[in-house]
């Protein structure tokens, strides 16, 4: 099946052995916060789940969807603390259809600053300040 | 001539005229920094130039390409004030061909940190604190 498909019902059912059956075992997370890759199956597991959580709160939905040969880029958007998220998936597969890299941007700033504390609380962090120098 | 031909051609010669030409009139601008769309071509023009200023600046180049029918995803990489920073352009177009809908995402949170008072300068504007309550 189509990695964006499966994607999709892993995002419907929310079912962790959908997602860890979709995850390249040197899968990279690039997260919206800082520029550092999180790199291999456990660590991108982690962080998937955890942004699962913490955008999958208030009316997650996607609203468009962009396609390459091995690639594609999902837009959503959704409502984290009141204030409205609007952001990208780029997720790139394997010719096993096994998900290799996959980064989140997210707009606006207000929004960011929302998710990030929220992310860090979600992957039992301690919140980073949300302006680090 | 593709519309996104064309962008890129703008974004190879910096002349303003190609920009003019490829913009409809209700084009909307929605920032990496702010929710509220800038509407309008000719603040849709002053957003794009000033983008284009800030962004220019250091090795700026498009990574990447994802496509639908009257829309594409571009992903790019520049340095500004140092620092790394990865963006996406999502750009809408009518059957003209003409943009419609300019939209820039950025990460990480420092790299917007950086951009956005960047713009607001170019802008001409007073910078925003970084982080407004």
């Amino acid at each position: 099946m189509d990695p964006i498909a499966r994607w999709h019902e892993y995002m419907r059912t929310d079912d962790p052995a959908l997602l860890d059956a979709l995850l390249a075992d040197d899968v990279m997370f690039q997260s919206p916060a800082v520029h550092t890759p999180q790199v291999g199956k456990a660590v991108a597991f982690k962080y998937l789940r955890a942004a699962a959580q913490v955008l999958g709160e208030g009316g997650f939905r996607y609203l468009d969807e962009w396609r390459a040969e091995q690639s594609a880029v999902l837009e959503f958007e959704c409502v984290v603390d009141g204030l409205q998220v609007n952001g990208v998936d780029i997720v790139h597969w394997n010719e096993r259809g096994l998900i290799t890299r996959f980064k989140v941007m997210i707009r606006p700033m207000k929004a960011l600053h929302a998710v990030v504390p929220r992310m860090s609380a979600a992957l039992g962090m301690t919140p980073a300040p949300a302006q680090p120098s």
